[in-house]
């Protein structure tokens, strides 16, 4: 039989193999999944505990300090990137996150409905550097994504927001969930 | 100080504390990142690496069969969902893959641009189920993602391929690399 001292030899050396959990950009637990019948609910928490997404290419975002989401995703962008380029020329866009990388959707599939889904659809809009809203979003951004703050002055980021004109949901069986951008706004309030 | 056997209870409470790595769709270790002056190659390894990306919604693909990417990605797709709906009455499509949920990025956030992302544009196609091509592209989609095959036979899923017309890669500073899709599909054969 192994001594104790083998046994804590053993456990530390599994923890030391053992593969490192991915990073996941400086957020803390996250809060527990909404039932599915609660859909802004769960719109809104997925809307909060990511920190990515798809907005023509991978993006970063931020609806709030951590635990205080407003829903709304403001960006982080530089006009080197085409994403923002192009958002200056035509604001329509959509922006989509999934619940997979949360890694709550335990075994299913990503594309199961179960694993939720959530597409923004509305305009892209410069946020006033100069506004208390530029506060807000920078405060939200920089606490999410701390290594924003030291990204190069010469890349002149701007500040970006979402105005929201649709929302797509699937975190079910049995098609999207019907939900108005007022409806997702002042969920909570 | 601690003893040994109180050591080993220690360290077993830490095994047991930790919390679980997310899943990652049946798939097993993730091949070495290329470096990122290969750009065609890290382009294929994403794409072989990767599970799931965003076509206008969160969906599910595979190039291959593990270990075997031919980096065409094909989808398992019903005509429930808008995103095959929308593909019938207008092919152009683009599909967006992060690197991020795959863990190789290590602390650095999903914006930055050492942490991959693959956007492939082109023509969303119909694969005939009666083809060649429909028995590779099930093999090569019930492989990584083994709960497509028991998806509800009524939901009609059809087999979509992405017909791919332009490749925008980002792996380093200093933007996009420049590749043709031939380039892309022609890599390491």
């Amino acid at each position: 039989m192994l001594s104790p001292a083998r046994l804590a030899l053993a456990a530390a050396l599994l923890l030391v193999l053992r593969p490192p959990a991915p990073a996941s950009a400086a957020r803390p637990i996250v809060a527990d999944k909404p039932v599915p019948s609660e859909a802004t609910a769960t719109a809104r928490w997925l809307a909060a505990q990511n920190t990515w997404g798809v907005l023509s290419n991978v993006v970063s975002y931020s609806d709030g300090v951590p635990g205080e989401g407003h829903g709304i995703p403001y960006f982080y962008l530089t006009t080197l990137d085409p994403t923002a380029r192009d958002a200056l020329q035509d604001q329509r866009t959509s922006f989509t996150l999934s619940e997979f990388p949360l890694g709550t959707c335990g075994k299913i599939d990503p594309e199961n409905p179960t694993c939720a889904k959530l597409t923004l659809t509305g305009k892209l809009k410069l946020v006033d550097l100069q506004s208390s809203e530029a506060d807000l979003a920078k405060s939200a951004l920089f606490t999410k994504h701390p290594e924003m703050k030291d990204w190069p002055k010469n890349h002149h980021f701007k500040i970006f927001k979402l105005e929201i004109e649709n929302i797509f949901l699937i975190d079910w069986f049995g098609g999207p969930k019907p939900m108005s951008p007022s409806q997702y706004l002042e969920f909570g309030r």
